[in-house]
């Protein structure tokens, strides 16, 4: 699989000696590690090779951007069983090293080994190039609350699988091949950004840790969710649910929906955010996450896991 | 597990945000990945989880050090089955944590998740103190080969437990919990040492990896290992061998047995080599693994998985 890998523009020993050399310009390095697991994470009949790997680097990468800092590098465990076919693993790679490519990040080490599980563990590495990391724990009352990259896209294509519907074929995508949008990472670095998180359990699960770790209280507005088209024609489908059940469901996405990995943070009130910075809510005293000032009703989180049919 | 885990006297940022911090003080750093799986690495019915935990951190932090650098941070994914005692659980936990303390690493990092079976991915991190990584891919003809820490001593372990023989019980310790001599990887490096892995495969295996990776030849002499008794006399337990078998056994768990992850390095011929390396062979021109210039007879390489009884 070596050969398919991106070397990645700061690596200076790569994969084939005991360990990697990663070149960590800022005098410091981000690391964070996941796991997909077959059954748990993925299905291979949805998935294909390259899907699981695009997903499995997607799921680190995206930790990395949530800290402020650029990814350099990846890092492969791969367990399998002995009858997965050469064909699956070289898709794979292929998605392993598309989307380390896309981040920027090289792949830089690995290990293999048979089990009767598949399950890939993903180390990522990165460099805050000087910057302070921005952790969970910094949101201030009186920041705003914005949102970068998609929600609720992972959780409708999810729906679509499930419920056997083809249409909508790029929502069934955004759950197969997550696509975190990166370098919004470190522009909310740059741009003084006091708290981040990607969302990986739901937006309104992942606000809650960083209203736990700061200590504030988070309160979004419904008016600034407005489900595209497609969310709420997949949900009128996926749940053969009229106009108002399907635009509740799709605004239900957008809040619980996990594994699209946009990135969440919160800001002071006076910056100027770019266009894909969405404004979505404030910071305030207090304890929890409200929406329009009251505690949303339903699931509040992501289940990783959901058997066809149930 | 968290309150468990050293923290690190280089981290910034330790478990608990969506990635560590870790000080990378000389501008790069050092990564490396290894995977434990049950039934293939260890058994729950010989290694307690605390030996699975310093058995899982060795393996890591190991080829950290057979790069010349110090280690300076874990990651650890756990996947494991719901039935995983939670006393097992906490042990591994202590066992990672000691082990990574003795080797001044923090546990900065983690991801857990259920699946049917049961298994460590453990990232290792280093730093290089500005020397240069010492590679597979630098020894020279005329250089000598020298090793640090224990030969065979695993191997003859777990022939000790596959035979039921509870005797040297010193050997079993060391086949459940290898103690890898960590700093005399940054001491070799500091000797000038121009190549250098880790014995996970076993002694002449692995010297082949850095005689392919260097293009020359190794040779090592036999009258350098002397077997200490208790590898005898347990290859005579285990054996059931008279004496000159039984020397013959222990000389072969020296030279192929896996698992020690003792240092082996190539230095230049004038090095003063402090007390605990051992000079066992020399570097020439030509290709592969020679001991008193013949090539070993018998298995090279180590077998991970071996059903007790056979």
């Amino acid at each position: 699989m070596r050969e398919r890998m991106p070397p990645g523009a700061l690596t200076t020993v790569g994969i084939g000696d005991d360990a990697a050399v990663v070149v960590a310009p800022s005098g410091s390095v981000v690391a964070a590690v996941d796991m997909v697991i077959e059954g748990r994470h993925f299905h291979r009949y949805w998935s294909s090779g390259h899907d699981v790997g695009v997903k499995a680097a997607a799921r680190s990468l995206a930790d990395i951007a949530a800290m402020g800092a650029v990814n350099t590098a990846l890092l492969v465990a791969l367990a399998a069983p002995g009858t997965l076919p050469v064909s699956w693993a070289k898709e794979l790679a292929a998605g392993l090293a598309a989307e380390a490519g896309r981040a920027g990040a090289g792949v830089v080490g690995g290990d293999t080994a048979s089990a009767d599980v598949l399950m890939l563990s993903v180390t990522a590495l990165g460099d805050l190039g000087g910057r302070r990391p921005v952790l969970r724990s910094g949101a201030c009352p009186g920041d705003v609350i914005a949102v970068a990259g998609a929600l609720g896209r992972s959780a409708a294509g999810l729906a679509l699988l499930a419920a056997g519907i083809t249409e909508h074929a790029a929502l069934a995508a955004a759950h197969l091949r997550p696509q975190p949008p990166y370098d919004a990472g470190p522009e909310a670095a740059r741009l003084g950004a006091t708290a981040m998180i990607d969302v990986s359990d739901g937006l309104l699960a992942d606000l809650g840790h960083v209203a736990d770790a700061s200590g504030v209280h988070v309160n979004l507005g419904s008016g600034a969710f407005e489900p595209e088209e497609a969310l709420i024609e997949a949900a009128a489908s996926a749940s053969r649910a009229d106009a108002k059940r399907a635009a509740a469901q799709a605004l239900n996405w957008m809040l619980t929906g996990g594994e699209d990995h946009a990135l969440v943070a919160s800001f002071p009130a006076a910056t100027q955010l770019p266009d894909r910075w969405h404004v979505i809510g404030e910071v305030r005293e207090g304890a929890g996450v409200t929406v329009d000032d009251v505690v949303h009703e339903g699931p509040a989180g992501w289940q990783h896991f959901f058997p066809p049919g149930e």
